[in-house]
């Protein structure tokens, strides 16, 4: 019969989120009885892990629920036995992403934590350490399922499904965010509306909208042109143009801008950097300064309001209701990274998507896609998909041309020239962290 | 907003199993608030459907519900302004039956309702009926669905999918009936079944079964082999083989006796015939007596239990269920028949399957099957499908040679100079149901 | 630079088809300068062997081409270095294609050297030394490709291209021969006909004929029905019927009629038996004896005319055709058995499909079908192939369940329980060749 | 029988590079018959029409073949019972194509008369026409061929292939000059040299190189690396470098340059535009005015060696090598523009793809690629092929959208802003020959 005291590891555990997930753990603690939570983290992060652990301890104490906040350095001790191994890590912590930001900018290419040259970096940082944590699992928890949560997501997701042999899915805080976005835009609850997404991670069209059972796409697409607010917080907020909005026939994700947008967001980027000398990681790091003065405090014993300014709205809500729902088999339908296997016949059966899946204690099922993959949506998808597939080759096997080919091929870079250059900067910069290229 | 007051028409309404839907509609008011039920027939037909119209009007009387029954001969009058049309007509009504399980009998051939020669002939006369309605749905009630129940549903069903434009699925019992079996056979409610289909009408495996979110599927195999009750009314009860069903992988239905025991059971028929100069139909025109006896006594309000022995167990509780999920938008999972796009991928992507779907207001949207499909499971799939495929074509096109071919190819003939005897006797025995021919 | 002395190595060398073979290697020496060829065969062949061998070496003398004939009992000598390894041996010799013919009359199914429970058994036997020669090429001759005559040739060359690596493919003299009858049928030189096939080998359909550019499959049809002479020596030459022709699209190959007339060949088969209690194999046995009198024959220095009532017509000529389209790099078009990769799209890629390739010296390419294939060729296809797959499995792995699944699927037996039978029949009565079910 | 007088109508015949095709044509007399060229040319062009009708006629006087010229304005008076259609024209001349080019730059953005905005402006112009001419064909010539040379070849190619029903190749000049740039790099005979190219028209790569049936492909990319000579006459001749071409695994084609080195192209033309004020389109006026003036010399009568420089090598020797081959039933291996269909299973079949094709009299028949195709070809070719889909909509029903799209989606736009931008000036500065647009 099914386990009624659960063990929960996270990988990253002392991250500024964690008070959001320990969060959702207290809300459904009657559908989702964990029992332990263990916070991993390594040593450069002791500080910052005591201060969370000690907040989540407070938290739990003050619900009256029975779990257990473990921190530990220890990563096996962690895992071994887990039902669930979450990972919310950040290989080279903020320092890291602030040169993926910058290093892009001096050859005028978008720098960004999770899309083109920024994002590569943090793969090729990411997947060696997400690795070894698959092959823990595979001798230590070989049914938990991983959560994957670490950007970027759609990436470090494929390499566990091409490189390990565990049970794993990669979810990401836009679906859910969308879906707020619209109910917000139609002024109706988020419960009465359901949408198709196509697409893969950071990369989602929306292919079909409906508000209790009736379609209006193309109400929302309307709707959607010029309109603020369909946007992420690290994502400039340029409305979308009602003609481009209607030819392309489904709603972007905020993301897009980075592509469709390119040269409008590239210019905003680079004129803060020049007026600032500082990227989003610069702010990051200030907020986080902030969050964790006031996770010190010992009267805090709730999430602080300010954590909602992070970045991450929604994490908690989406992590712990695709384990709620996993644990209590539930068939609900929600938006995860997951092997293709066809679901979009056009990109490979190997590789990772995110599409809305059916979730049960088997793990996660892909739903058909109504509606047609008009040409448009289908090329951009495919191109930046065969990037992925590059960059997990490069990222777990150390292949240096395979990262070439990668950053050439990405619709934000497109010059071998640039390509190389990039790559060898970003290897040189961040080689303590890529043991496959030394 | 959504409708509050429902039309549905139902092609057959003469049927016997009639008061069996009545029932449903009645226990599933508040959640699927029909209030007109259109029981449509045809002037042969005229005192059944008197007969059925009057008790559908005690039950709901008794039930005390705003429904309001109509009789009518007017199909055009029924369909206009519809939410769902479901059909469970028979064309040629059950002396064609009786024709389609003895002709074939003749030539040492298997003759069954719906599956080889037998389903082929009933597939020819009932085609054209269907595109008719279809048409007159395109015309005046372009919104509504076909819940198509009439056999060879699936055959059926692809016949509108490729040659109407309306939104259609197609209906059978087998798949809830399987999950009462395995429900049964492992001593837990039917709630707590999971189980996952692939395969085409009256031809589906299951996949993978899991009770409470575990995977039991070998257990159940080992349980099954041999076990008795695991096949429909109409199918003889022989059990598995124990070594079969392992090597098999999965659970076959029902109607795979007529493939796999395909000697054993004609043997079992042919016997009967023989010694008793009758088949199956005369067995249920017999039963049809008996509840229409039944039926006209004016004291009868409810449905009468002798219904449960005509074979359509669970019929309404799969068809009402059906019709809820999509007024309700439920996003449940249940077993229909739809457009395979892909979801097969060894099967083409016009033809009609039978698979897991989730069930929405926009219709039925299938789920990736999660387990690899063993090339014994996939080649019997492809032939008969191919059949399928060539039976389509011949009724609704006439086209004999299709229908020559696909007498040919199917398993249970496999010979070009029987398929032509067939054909010819098929052809010329229901001259008068077959305007595509004449 | 290209070698220009060749060495070939012959499995079965010691086969009465071998002086067949050598005529082909002397007609075609300026082309492709074989230097030494290499007879290789098992103990209990040897006075077969040395027979063939003299007579081989008297061919080459009075041929006058510097040409060595090697006989040997040392596989591993004659693979060596070898640029082509022939294989056309019979584990078991007469006896086991005897015990395969008979075996299945007893269940009342056909018995065939290469389809059906008697192809099935040829396959258990040979798919174990056709992977121990293709280990040996691994390591002895890397760059040799391995021309696979020996029967069932799909399904033994689709065992060498999932178990083995090195370059393969499997050659079959139906294709040619269906040429040759084509333009004895329409009056034209074979160099005018060119023909379109598809299918698996012993189940390919000519699915367009042209004679000097201008297509005529219409026509062709047409003539064929009732047509002698449109088959091999060893399937009965029943017509085809004209409509039936029709109807089908394509030109069947001979051995259809195990599938399409199975009822008429069994019959004729059974009948035979029953009269003279002798098969095929011993017909062939017969034969053997005259011709091995014949090669005795110290003055026999040419190919005995005798040798082309042996039922391996043009088989020489497709060996060496192909062989010599290899090393010259010619680019022709030649019709073998390769690994599908989608040619045919509704097969899986890994399987062997029979179709029209281009022979250069990397090997064969497979050229697109370009009529539709309908689905009476498709059904039929898909589900001896799936049969194929399954004997692969069965025979490379001595999985019994494989075994039991391809019996029980395969058109000619389609039942559980006969499967069963047969099946442990048939292990029983070769176990001595079945080391993989020891 | 076959025909031995042939009639073929050249579209477009008053354009400077007809005495090419004329040479090919009198080169190749004997094996393909040609009795009667038509070359057909709006009343615009007449002065050129007449100048090189004369010179062709004085061609076909010299060299003594029984060829007769024909110079009409009457389209269907040509096209009525011709056996090849040869399309070669260039909607609104030259001024047209310097505005495809000049446009672009404005925004920063490479203008090229076949790839990006340039060759998008290029495709909406000549789509309209070509589709006139194919509905013309399936009138006056249903069995003709049209062997459509016209630019962007590859996009005006799929719309024929989807909007209209004829047989159709689109020809390029490119396939054979790599074969001969390859030949010249490593010091062989043409002849003895076999590629095997994927790709869409003017991007294809080379994935396999053999000389005399040795496979030297990874040679032949270390000599690429940086060698001049591998281009076009109009693509600036970049090296290629080392590791780029090694991580690519495939020879790219001339025109990859503004792909892969898109910076570096449009600086090289940004400047030679600032500078002079003109783009490729003047100089090419410039020499055809040249070649006008020498066509018109009464006692030219050979094709003048100055046409070379023109950029249209191995024109002639593409165009008749593929009518010949189809005329002959060669079976010969020629790389042409044709429906997908499969063959790369990455792009949808409905698309033309530029591959390897057996050409018969039935037209051509793509050959299966041996070589996997990597992640960053694939990803290229298909987001190209989405721009190419998009545009054929377009351009063949005036579709804005899907016009907006292309370009966003085009890799060397994409941006949503200048798509539009570039769109709405392309559209305004060509309305008079969009019909589909006004």
């Amino acid at each position: 019969m099914r386990k009624d005291r659960l063990k929960v590891a996270v990988m990253g555990g002392g991250s500024s989120y964690t008070p959001e997930l320990i969060e959702g753990f207290i809300k459904h603690h009657r559908e989702f009885p964990v029992r332990d939570i263990y916070l991993v983290d390594i040593e450069e992060g002791r500080s910052k892990l005591e201060t969370v652990g000690a907040l989540a301890n407070r938290m739990i104490g003050k619900a009256g629920v029975p779990i257990r906040v473990h921190t530990t350095f220890n990563r096996r001790e962690a895992i071994e036995g887990a039902d669930f191994v979450t990972t919310q890590m950040r290989i080279g912590m903020l320092d890291a992403r602030s040169r993926d930001e910058k290093i892009p900018l001096k050859y005028g290419l978008i720098g960004q934590e999770t899309t083109g040259a920024g994002g590569f970096a943090k793969a090729l940082r990411t997947i060696p350490v997400i690795l070894d944590i698959a092959k823990e699992m595979e001798e230590l928890a070989p049914d938990a399922f991983m959560i994957n949560f670490t950007n970027p997501a759609g990436i470090v997701t494929e390499a566990v499904l091409k490189y390990a042999n565990i049970r794993t899915m990669g979810l990401c805080n836009l679906p859910i965010g969308i879906k707020m976005q619209i109910a917000k835009l139609c002024g109706v609850d988020v419960s009465e509306v359901t949408i198709e997404m196509a697409g893969i991670n950071h990369l989602t069209w929306t292919t079909r909208i409906a508000v209790s059972g009736i379609d209006i796409t193309a109400d929302v697409l309307n709707k959607a042109a010029g309109a603020s607010g369909l946007t992420m917080k690290n994502i400039p907020d340029f409305g979308w143009d009602a003609e481009f909005l209607r030819s392309l026939g489904a709603l972007p994700c905020s993301y897009h801008r980075y592509y469709y947008m390119k040269d409008l967001v590239f210019e905003e980027m680079n004129k803060a950097f020049l007026e600032k000398g500082t990227t989003r990681a610069d702010d990051v790091r200030r907020v986080e300064t902030e969050l964790f003065e006031l996770y010190k405090d010992p009267n805090l014993a709730v999430k602080p309001p300010q954590l909602q300014q992070r970045g991450g709205a929604y994490y908690s809500e989406a992590a712990v209701n695709l384990m709620t729902s996993i644990y209590n088999d539930k068939k609900d339908i929600q938006t995860v990274n997951v092997r293709n296997n066809g679901i979009l016949p056009f990109l490979p059966d190997e590789v990772s998507v995110e599409v809305n899946c059916v979730i049960d204690a088997q793990g996660a099922h892909p739903v058909q896609i109504g509606t047609p993959i008009a040409p448009q949506i289908r090329g951009l998808m495919q191109v930046v998909k065969a990037y992925e597939e590059l960059t997990v080759k490069a990222a777990a096997e150390g292949d240096y041309s395979a990262g070439l080919q990668a950053l050439t091929l990405h619709p934000l870079i497109g010059s071998a020239k640039l390509a190389k250059q990039v790559l060898d900067e970003i290897i040189d910069a961040n080689i303590r962290y890529l043991p496959q290229f030394r």
